[in-house]
Order: C-alpha cells, then structure tokens, then sequence
C-alpha cells in the first residue's frame, strides 16, 4: 500500500510554478470575490491567499455584503474582465441564495474562469479540447500521473456527480483511455460497482462511505470528500480499513485538498499565457 | 420482447410539431449548409428537408463549393446568425479537413445550434440546464420515455465516446438517474461491461459488435449504428439473435434513425421559442 502524497506534491508544483513566475516581468494576478462571510469560506480564502503569496502571484481580496444585489456583483465580476491586469477571476462558492449561482459562473470572462465552472470551459472539457477545467478533479489527475498510474484500459469508478468534482472527473477519465461508471445518489447497491473499480474515485461529503468489503483488493482509491467528524477531519473513506486492502490511497487531510489549491495555482499561470497569447 | 419503433414515434412527432407550427403566423426556419457533395450527406439533408416541410418549417439549403475557406464559410454562417428569420442553423457533418470542425460548430449562434454541437450547448447539457442538445441522444432519451422506461437507479451501458452520440448521452442517463457506463475502443473486455447493462445504448459503427452472448436477459437495447454489409443496413447489435434475450430492441432500421430527424424538428421550435423570449 502506498500513500498519494497531496502535500508532498503540491508543494513540488508550487516550487515550480514560483520559479516560472520569477521569471516574469508582469506577476499573474487572482481576484478573489467573496460575498459574505462563511466560516468554510474563509478558510478556503485563506489557502489561496497563501498559494499565491508562495508562488508570486498578484491576489486581490474582494468581500462583498451578503445582501449585495445580483446586478451589483455582476458590475465587480465585469470590472475585473475589463481589467487587463487581472488574469483569473474566483467567484467564492457558495453564494446567498438570493443570487443566481449559474449567472454569476457564466459572468465571469472563460478565460480569468479559473474555477473552470462556466459552461463554456465544461463544454471545452467535454469536446476534449483546451481551456480551464475545475481545479478538484485536475488535481486527481495530476496526483494519479506523478505516481506513474495508468488510466487506459482500466475500470474507473467515480461515486458523486457534482458538476464541480464527479461529473468533470469522469470526464477526464473517459478523456484518458479509462472505462468510467459514474454513481450516485440514486445508484442502487453502490458496493457492486466499487467493488469493480481499479481506480475508485469518491466525493460525496458521507465520512466513511466506503468501507473495506467495497474496495477490490488492489485498487488505487481517491478521497475527495472531507468532512467533520467528532472534531476530527475524515474522508469519505473509510482509511484505516480500507489502506491495508488498496495498492494506493490518498490521506484526509493531505490528499486531493492540497491538490485542489496547486491546481488553481496552475490555472492562473494557464490562463494568463492564453491571454497573453491573445 | 418488444421493438422500440422510432418510425412510428417519429410520425406521432411530426403531427404534433405541425399542429403547433399550423397554429404560428410566422414559421420556424432552418438553415442547412453543406460544403462540398458527399453522398450520404446528401441523403441526410434531404430527410431534413422532407421533415421541415411535412412540419411546415421555413427551410433552405446552402451548398458551398468543397474548396470554400473557413473565413468564407464564417462570413456565410455569421449571416444567418445576424437574419432575424432564421431560427435554426445546422452545417452538415463532415466537413472537409481544411476546415477546423470545432471552430465552425461554435461559430453558429449559441441559440440557433439545432445540433447542439457547439462547446456552450454542451457546456449546458452538462451542468443540467436548459439547452439545445444533439438529435440522437435526445431521440433515444424520447423513445424510452415514450414506452415508459424508466432510468432512475438503472445501470445503463453506453458503447462509444463520440462527442455527438456517446458523450452526450451518458451525460442524459445520468442526469436522469442512471448509474452509467460509459465503454469505448480502449475498454478491455467489452462484454463484462454490456452484461451488466439494464439498458445497452450502442454506437459505435462496427456491424454486429454485440452479439447474444454479450446482453443480460431482459435488457434494454438501443442500437446507433447504421452500416451497409453486403447491400443491407444492419446495426451495431446482432438483431436476429439478441432480439428474443432483450426486453426491448431498436430494429435498424426504424429505431433511433427517424428519432433523430424528429428531434432535430423539436430542436427548430424550441430554438424559435427561445428566440422570441428574447
């Protein structure tokens, strides 16, 4: 059984990305919007802050009032598109419920989208083309090519079919060469299809959801879900059971989290060479 | 078992939509523009054509010479874009390789794309929105409702990644509660995975692919493909032998063929409706 290092390898990538970014004149800058104050939120904001403070990136903090007008939040997200001298735009999720949380992902210009939320990059994604894709499941990705797996061929099974993490997830692995059965909610007897995959991808925010006996022996599986869980941070899957039984695991904490941000840390530097290029 | 008959639904279609269009002072119109003369886009546009006029569509047909540039066919398609009579615009597939597929199917204005073929349509279908989606998986989603099958907590198969039919169908079997699979020509061992299938949608283009011994009892058969073998149509499905193990079965032809026309009619005046809500 070996541990998916997230940490170890978010820490190498933003090694990298501080190096190219040494070597600019203009610094890539993210603006981060954020309306209200939710706990989680902050604390999210609070990685990226420091991502790019690490890297050398520009970053800019907007937090707006949480009974800030549709219309009004869209005249930011407009501003910052106008503004040539910011390269990606993060509209923090989630939003109060008074605001169209689809409107406002599609405001944001598809080349600063650098959450990959709007339906222009999802479309991109899907037509196997290029463009900014949703930092979660790039992370999977990456963290499965630096330990050398290989999708092609292999059964994939990804549980949750959030358009944020499942459903792109399984995109990408269709896109890869993997044979991909996506599952959820609805999914009836979840543990024949687990029990099937090679690779076993799992966001669905249940602590512990997978338990051993629904794991194939051998398999590499990826826990995106992080919940709270008697004031301790656990998965979705069940670890200390199911590590003896993997060829390969991520941690919760210290798996896919830490890739989400070094992801987002490679979508500014992407979407600032596109609009370079333009 | 029982045939799925797509000819017999399509027809059912078609009276409705001409109903409706009979009631309209101004008609739908659709555009169909072909470069060059190959043969079976030939027979394709003109099943199109019989549609639109059975319907009482509007309908015009463009042919450009095979040797067109790509900037003149934009300038064609902009023009359409810009007519406010023009509802519908569909540029034939194939189109010759000196021209860039992607970038003329989302040069067609989001609203008028009655084959959801452009990155943004697809971006919506993918995101669970209200769309313009491509005509075959619409037409196999309609043919199943249309005989009660129900897909939620099923396990549906689909053989295939095409961005026009395996991609996009997968994407509707899951939004509508299906746990799916999706294989295509890297899946190793085929017939592992469309054994499981409750329902097995196939298009792939390989005569006879699937053969008896590869489909659950009682399953749900949807056969894509359309291929000429020694000067008859046949399937991708092994018809004569799967038909007495499924529940249900597509004949080729008359399955989702004429679903396929019929939806893209149903695409035409929803695409007009959206354009007079604007």
């Amino acid at each position: 059984m070996n541990i998916l290092d997230g940490k170890k390898l978010k820490s190498e990538i933003l090694d990298n990305l501080k190096n190219e970014v040494g070597t600019l004149s203009l610094k890539p800058k993210m603006v981060v919007i954020q309306v209200g104050d939710d706990e989680a939120s902050n604390v999210y904001i609070r990685q990226k802050a420091k991502m790019a403070e690490y890297v050398g990136y520009s970053y800019q903090h907007i937090k707006l009032a949480e009974n800030i007008t549709e219309d009004e939040l869209l005249r930011v997200i407009n501003e910052f598109n106008n503004d040539k001298s910011v390269h990606g735009i993060l509209v923090q999720m989630p939003l109060p419920s008074h605001i169209n949380t689809s409107k406002i992902q599609n405001a944001v210009a598809v080349n600063k989208d650098i959450d990959g939320l709007s339906d222009e990059n999802a479309g991109r994604l899907f037509h196997v083309k290029d463009g900014l894709y949703p930092c979660t499941p790039l992370g999977v990705i990456e963290l499965l090519e630096a330990y050398n797996i290989s999708l092609e061929g292999k059964h994939a099974v990804v549980v949750g079919r959030s358009n944020l993490v499942g459903k792109p997830m399984s995109v990408m692995l269709t896109n890869m060469g993997a044979t991909v059965t996506l599952c959820h909610s609805k999914t009836k007897d979840l543990a024949k299809y687990t029990k099937e995959a090679d690779i076993l991808v799992v966001c669905v925010g249940k602590p512990r959801l997978i338990t051993e006996d629904m794991v194939k022996e051998g398999a590499v599986v990826i826990d995106v879900g992080i919940n709270r869980l008697d004031d301790k941070l656990v998965g979705d899957i069940d670890y200390a059971n199911v590590y003896n039984k993997c060829a390969y695991i991520t941690p919760v904490p210290g798996g896919v989290g830490p890739m989400t941000v070094a992801m987002l840390g490679k979508n500014l530097l992407k979407a600032y060479k596109i609009q370079k290029e333009k």
